[in-house]
């Protein structure tokens, strides 16, 4: 365990610390790069990359522990500390056999320049923030998804290239939604299921209009927080207008005083 | 028929009534996904699998007769009960022979979810809703994809294999729309009717224009809607205002009175 | 020429006329798309379809001729009138020889049910009022693009196939812009230009942000006419408040005027 | 160095002036067009078409060398001015030998139509406008596709057609997003890796995720600033109530001093 070097955690929540650590994620970004171009040719240059690498993660690994080290079990309350603690973790694993996998996602490692830069951090925020508003959409979109392609499977399993599992079907219908190859599949399948297009049409209304319904959903919710927001101001306005009512009464009353002062003097 | 056990009906209709029913729909859902995977082995698992499906049915054909049975001919007024009723009825239609279609829609069945959670409910909804605010640019979105139909099979009839029928012309412009074999098709064409681009410019820039009207009629209809409900919000405003005139009035013929007074007092 | 036949044209502008007239367009429409379905194969319907098309044909030159001997010259003076004569017209003229691809366009007579009905004609009404409004954007468009395909001609011009000529490099540019044989039409042109890339980034991003631009241009034009409408609304408001404030003025003046008789009476 | 002439310099600067200039751009556009259609046979019109192109480049030069004599080192702070000299300067740059490409880059010439109409000069600074919201987002959509590649390279390796390089990785991941050849590509690489969806879900839903961020970034930032704009107004609107409270206060007093006068008058 690390002494209690406060110097260095300051430095690395710094913002000076900030711009040092994203400045160390491009150059390994930049690394993986020129890595991808040589790793097939025995290069003079692989050595050289990989002890560039294993500092550049040994350098991580010190700024997560000073920061452990310095909020104690606080430090995994937060989501962004969590993200960052995982990213270290996967390229501190042994990758090696099954796991080879991981090596791949180490390149993950890059993201934490969005935890480094606070407008990004916003960014990735603000689009988790919108999930909630879309998962009924999703849902009805993913359920939608589902029931069509079990039904094109029981339909036209007998074109067995594209239809002849579910895994296949689904494959075929996303192929389809994309719009990539659809005259060849739809063509072919026409000449053996002359009614598909029975199946298509709906499948393709209720595949785009509820894809639709999740673009219109988000904007909608973005219009409404924004009507929300303007309705808390005008709600403050009443108050001077009632204040005023107030007063005025106060006026007609005092006003009654007087003529009754007056009728008396008479 | 049953007794009318209203405990029956008043736990279908509960919370947890809905969530046993929820997780029923998707056990036969997945169930159906593993029957699609196994269909065409000879697997012991397919008896199984049968036997599950129908004893949900049967839940579900319990469930639909106790909520009849509850509400009576009243049952049959609100849509959503409607379509809980088909789903089923669907799944109970013999499926032999000619009607071998309804043995694939009765997967419509995992639709159910949607009526079970009211959140799911309100999406299908507002869906819906919005549907007659693009009728009329549907209709001209139709009317004008139909013309096009006819013009273009006028045109390049001879060019059978893409424009050789009215419906394979169809076929073919909807293609053309999705950007699918673009370049093949309209690059074929080019060799016989060197002027077709005449045809294509106004045909995608009409397309496009009605599609992005379809999209934009969305947009501006919800936004009106925001609109009109603040401005109902301020229409309510003026009235205190208008109370506040009233006052002043008031205030205006009182003062006048007492100068009256005072006027006869010297 | 016609009797003055005011009972004929006062039927064709009716609500009843109207629907008669449109029904008229959907068979005639129908007809088409039958004739469509038999014209290659020598068919005893032909003849029948023919004479349903020339008798429908008269009854709408009976109607345009009444409603232009109604109203005289000022019925050339409105759009959609002049669009209904224009529609007529192409299904009279001899379409024989050179000019077969009028008979092609007669569908568009088809076109006439949008100006029969108001919701349909409201719709393509908004349509062409959106237009001014992305002029510019589109001009800037068109202009790009032509550029565009300029440079790609002398960049590219030894692919003969895809950049041959300046029409052909439009066509490819189109197509790439579509997304539809992108991979191999790119990845052809690296073999001989390996930074074409340096063409292709810019200019994706260019025609993207442009299309992207004409899209938001037009949803924040219908924003602006609706804060606008809304604006109005507000401006409307001040009035009762400036009225309470002169109210208020002559109170202060009334309550002036009796400190000052009191005053004297003392 | 050209006399003070103070007259042409105004003729350039004048409405009249943008026209004509504005029309012989658009005449250049069309020559160049006229080229690209005879550039590979030998034709007489060549050499007409060269000259007309070298005259009007000339009386380009010349405006905006009256234009820089005008204004002197002041021409050279306004981005427009930046950008009309720069597209000048490419055209008189010799273009023999490694700088052809900059011949085909003459053709940008025709974008000065832009900065003479200043309709289309306020679109491009609209767009512009927008580029630094949206700056975050791409930011991140960059480093998504960046990292999205090191991995699929490290993973799909074998599939060298559409992997074997990170490059070649880069290009395959783009035309996926596209849609283009979707299906051959990834039914391709399930032969060799079954789990690939596993890689391709996450990828289509990241990347589509943050490229509707990007759209969505557009519209609610125009959205605030209307609605900013908007809020603007109402906060002007509270001054009259707060004049009326103060008002109501002084009749209050005025009020107050009266019933004191009357009740020392008793």
């Amino acid at each position: 365990m690390l002494p209690p070097d406060n110097k260095l955690e300051r430095f690395f929540e710094s913002h000076k610390g900030h711009e040092v650590l994203g400045i160390l994620v491009i150059l390994n970004a930049l690394i993986w790069g020129i890595e991808g171009m040589v790793l097939f040719k025995t290069s003079p240059l692989l050595p050289v990359i990989h002890f560039i690498d294993k500092i550049i993660l040994g350098i991580f690994v010190v700024e997560l522990l000073t920061r452990i080290y310095a909020s104690g079990l606080r430090f995994f309350k937060h989501g962004w500390n969590l993200f960052d603690a995982g990213v270290i973790l996967i390229a501190l694993t042994p990758s090696g056999g099954p796991l080879s996998v991981l090596r791949a996602l180490r390149v993950l490692r890059v993201m934490r320049l969005i935890s480094l830069f606070p407008r990004l951090k916003t960014v990735v925020q603000a689009t988790c923030h919108a999930i909630p508003g879309i998962l009924s959409v999703a849902v009805i979109l993913l359920l939608s998804f589902y029931v069509a392609s079990i039904i094109a499977f029981n339909l036209f399993a007998d074109d067995s290239e594209h239809f002849g599992t579910l895994s296949r079907t689904m494959f075929t219908l996303f192929q389809l939604m994309l719009g990539d190859d659809w005259g060849n599949i739809v063509r072919n399948l026409l000449k053996t299921h002359p009614y598909c297009y029975l199946y298509f049409i709906p499948f393709m209304l209720l595949i785009t209009f509820t894809v639709l319904n999740l673009f219109f959903g988000l904007i909608v919710d973005s219009m409404q927080n924004a009507a929300e927001a303007e309705d808390k101001e005008l709600q403050t306005e009443p108050d001077p207008l009632t204040s005023l009512q107030a007063d005025i009464q106060d006026l007609k009353k005092q006003i009654g005083n007087l003529q009754e002062l007056l009728l008396k003097q008479q």
